[in-house]
């Protein structure tokens, strides 16, 4: 697919999802009007999207139609929107700033933030069940799907590792477990419940986009983690450098920052591996593989 | 019903739902065990299952199976579980004693308690969503109604609410609306999912059925807010007097602890009268309805 062909599906998928966002979103004047404003403002107005922009190009695989891509994608964006929000309060990563803007709780309160977080959480899974848009089977399977990356045995129980984390030396396959948990469950999730829009899959190619979808989800990461350490505050929109001055166990801090650019590659290479199965129905999927790990350098 | 019948039906529920949770939480000793841990320190060991016995009397209603109704009672009394955690957090009530026991954030500490309060939210879906325990297109739609109660137009909208009324004295209409969404959506979900976890109602029982889960939201509520300012901190489990020390919108500040009183005894009339159409079936509801207005004076 084209370098430009692509920008500008990236761009009407980024908009068609801000968009759908906004109408699934409570209006910011209704009661209670500083919680729906705050929420409003912790998930719209930023940030690129990419477990979107997976979900959409996962329901190419399947010729899932677009209407239930943006409401699976609206989801997996909620999910990801409230960790945000709870992952910057104080007693976590305690930061000011994301997306370029104040973070929740400082532009608006610390139990506003909570609550955000929460409610951001639970519109996600009421927007899966509360009307019909596939076979109610198949939107329960969605609502267990992303519960299960969410929680406590996907990305709330990689947050929970993280901290554990903290100041003590990790080895690789802890840093990839705490990953594969914190970010990768729901990266994966996106990507799954996009191909689960459509028509079902077969055995092997279902494989074969987990296998993708668990690849995307550790080259994210390793990316995220280059980025803290080179990139600068105005670039990422989030305080860069945090990770080195809070000691956490990064892919950087484990394997220097050019074996970590190696393993990017690495991962790379075998997420596209994993989509040869899907021929060209797969261009977008590799499309974003690359897009992820070139938004660094 | 008798008192002595009931009190046995109301402790064995009690065990049967205990014992549910203690299987449907992730085992204290699995990755990451802390988190787990705590998320079985806040969902079990106490609390009077005010929600699972009003699911499962409600079930009754409708010839709800039990073991429907276990799935359905614990996913509501998850929900219950992680508003505690959060709303007893520092930025929150900053309360240190729940159940007779340290709050969370106190026995574990503050990040900790802030990701059980997410996962135990997350788990409420799961459950309802990852097995299949009625017809996918019912536990669809207890999985929206949980949603909608328990989200920013339900509990947390209410707790919002809450927040921003400190300090400012609220109308009763006002208060009603805060307590409808912070206590009241939860209390009504878990009649009306118990019932849903059987045969359909007729629309008139339905709206009776609502009526009641109304009137019942609020009495708990009423006699909550008596019980603040009359019953001592050992008889709580809770501290005593919060409401009263923080300048809290209560029916007590509001309408004095007598008018509360009586306010109680006309809202436990109107919830009986609303069974009235049931007969024999709703006993049990009419005898959980005495005990949320008794458990106090």
């Amino acid at each position: 697919m084209s370098q430009p062909a692509f920008a500008v599906w990236m761009a009407a998928t980024q908009q068609r999802v801000e968009a759908a966002l906004g109408r699934h979103l409570p209006p910011a004047d209704s009661t209670p009007a500083r919680l729906h404003d705050a929420m409003r403002y912790a998930a719209l107005g930023g940030g690129k999207r990419v477990r979107p922009l997976l979900a959409f190009a996962a329901g190419e695989l399947t010729g899932a139609p677009a209407e239930r891509l943006e409401t699976v994608a609206c989801a997996v964006e909620l999910i990801h929107a409230y960790s945000l929000v709870h992952d910057d309060l104080p007693c976590m990563d305690d930061d000011v700033l994301r997306r370029g803007r104040p973070t929740c709780h400082i532009e608006f309160d610390e139990p506003t933030a909570l609550l955000v977080g929460d409610s951001l959480q639970t519109l996600a899974f009421e927007l899966l069940a509360s009307q019909p848009f596939a076979a109610p089977q198949q939107q329960l399977e969605m609502v267990a799907l992303l519960a299960r990356a969410s929680g406590s045995r996907g990305m709330a129980g990689g947050q929970a590792i993280d901290l554990a984390s903290v100041g003590r030396p990790l080895e690789q396959p802890e840093l990839e477990l705490m990953h594969a948990l914190k970010t990768g469950a729901l990266i994966r999730a996106a990507v799954l419940l996009g191909a689960l829009a459509g028509d079902a899959l077969a055995a092997t190619e279902r494989n074969a986009l987990d296998r993708f979808a668990k690849r995307a989800g550790l080259l994210f990461q390793v990316v995220d983690d280059i980025l803290d350490c080179t990139a600068s505050t105005a670039t990422l929109g989030k305080t860069a450098g945090k990770d080195e001055a809070a000691a956490k166990p990064t892919y950087v801090a484990l394997l220097g920052l050019e074996r970590a650019r190696d393993y990017a590659a690495e991962l790379r290479a075998e997420a596209l591996a994993a989509l040869a199965i899907f021929g060209a129905r797969a261009d977008r999927l590799t499309a974003l593989a690359d897009y992820i790990c070139h938004r660094s350098f």
